[in-house]
């Protein structure tokens, strides 16, 4: 048996104008999904899933998943199962072995469709532990590039490549086009997240921002504005400067807000952090639903959230220095 | 008795940004001050105000208003009496009798202190009252002049031009820097107003503006796209577009959040009637509570903020292309 981890990830600024070149900074975060493979007699592939799904589920599969024999609903299964079935392909090519079957067991801490990168987290740890388990070490950058493909194939070409990157190498990572590179030690950053359960249409909330951004120039110069606010947040993380990376994180959020990707419920999570006294709080990811990232070193933004009507859960996540690992 | 009204307003677009020298259009709405006054065998002044406080008040004073005889608080008065005071003093100037005392009534159908423009339609009907029970016709662009001096000087330097401009002359208007001008014949807007019962501290919010605008580039250039998307929305006013008209209200209530001027209270105000259908919805005037503003032909987005907590009233307000009139 084989186990790898790789942490999810928040957009601590700069999701949606990265569409644009702008730069992004996603940071991973200590939540991981951790992915165990044991090598099979046959070619097939079965994959157990803990957390992933609310309930979970078990799915045996050959080279067909449509035969998969499974009690869940068949799009849960396809996409969940997607990222798994591309992460043992690259595993089969980057080893050279393209009939190893394997039986895969997935716990995941990471909320799936939440935007908090659980696929990627997925895609980077089980890549990682299939070529271990076939004798192969790929290297961080191959390994992140791998995983990219696996993102970029499931999504049809919609994936950045800032989630697998982040989760393959940990920490604060800067995203500028397909250049990505690691930030050097970040200051301790007390993530508060909120989830309302829920998830946005990311092609939707992307193609609303195209349109805004083609419509109006003003809307063009709110996707700069994100640039140049990504700039400012990378000098104060260099900095260890916390308030202002909360000052900036708000006025990120009101510019997501104004390009029409907040939602009620992500807004009624950043009063309740803002009322509870958060250094900053924003939206995390393509928005509509999904998840807030607060900062607070205090108890009271997590408090707070628990009793916000529409927040699902509410949870502390603290930087994470270490992408994936060796379990 | 000599009776004048004028209307109260709201911001379609541009508040904060009107600051720096950029564009907005505040519009009148048929919610209106109304102010009788009758002059006295002395030079008194007393004022008998209904819906101008909650409760409403009299109180009788001369020179001292600190010296008046009533029952409410201080501050109260102090603000209150004070447009009526600077009123008469303009209203004795333009006349040439110094000494001229009034017994003066308001009724207004506009909140105090929501950031409706309650103010300046009570100087501006004042004035025009006033100086016609003292037998002088004053030309609109005097009277908007006189009342703005009162709000200036009331307000201790503060004011706009634009309240006391739009209250004066009606419908929409487009006010730049010093200059005020009357838009043509804007379309049928549907406005519906929700208040929060509240009001926001317009000195610290301009000052918070003013703050994020010298510390970033980008906050400087949120500033100017207020300033384009406003002469988008002239453009669309023109054209009679409503539903490009509500598209750039809620850009330009996102841009208003960013500059940090929204509020809890207005934020749910917006996602309610953003989840009833309304065309368009943003926070009017100086934010921070008070009230926003939609487009809606439907009964719909009023009857959401009836039932929305935090807000206090919902009532409809249609553009009142009338300014001060003679009643």
């Amino acid at each position: 048996m084989t186990t790898s981890s790789a942490p999810g990830k928040v957009y601590l600024f700069g999701e949606h104008a990265v569409v644009y070149g702008e730069p992004a900074v996603p940071c991973a975060v200590d939540r991981r999904a951790r992915v165990t493979v044991e090598q099979r007699d046959d070619s097939r592939i079965r994959v157990e899933a803990d957390d992933l799904s609310l309930d979970g589920f078990t799915v045996t599969y050959g080279e067909n998943p449509d035969d998969a024999d499974v009690n869940v609903p068949g799009d849960l299964v396809a996409a969940a199962t997607g990222y798994v079935d591309g992460a043992v392909a690259q595993a089969r090519d980057a080893a050279g072995v393209p009939d190893a079957g394997f039986s895969v067991t997935i716990e995941s801490a990471i909320p799936l469709g939440a935007g908090l990168g659980s696929s990627a987290a997925v895609a980077v740890a089980g890549i990682d532990a299939a070529t271990r388990a076939l004798g192969v070490e790929l290297s961080c950058g191959e390994l992140a590039d791998r995983a990219y493909r696996v993102e970029h194939d499931v999504q049809e070409g919609q994936a950045s490549r800032a989630d697998t990157f982040c989760s393959t190498m940990g920490g604060a990572v800067r995203v500028e086009g397909d250049a990505c590179e690691r930030l050097p030690e970040p200051p301790d950053l007390p993530f508060v997240i909120g989830y309302d359960g829920g998830t946005g249409d990311t092609g939707e909330l992307v193609a609303g921002v195209r349109a805004l951004r083609e419509r109006y120039g003003f809307a063009a110069d709110t996707v700069e504005s994100i640039g140049d606010l990504v700039r400012e947040g990378e000098r104060a993380l260099r900095e260890g400067d916390v308030a202002r990376l909360g000052e900036l994180m708000d006025y990120n959020h009101g510019l997501l807000s104004a390009l029409g990707v907040s939602a009620r419920s992500l807004d009624a999570m950043v009063w309740a952090a803002r009322d509870a006294g958060a250094t900053g709080v924003k939206l995390t990811g393509a928005g509509g639903g999904g998840c807030v990232v607060a900062l607070d070193e205090t108890d009271a933004t997590e408090t707070a959230l628990e009793y916000t009507p529409g927040c699902e859960s509410a949870f502390r996540a603290e930087l994470d220095a270490e992408g994936v690992r060796r379990e």
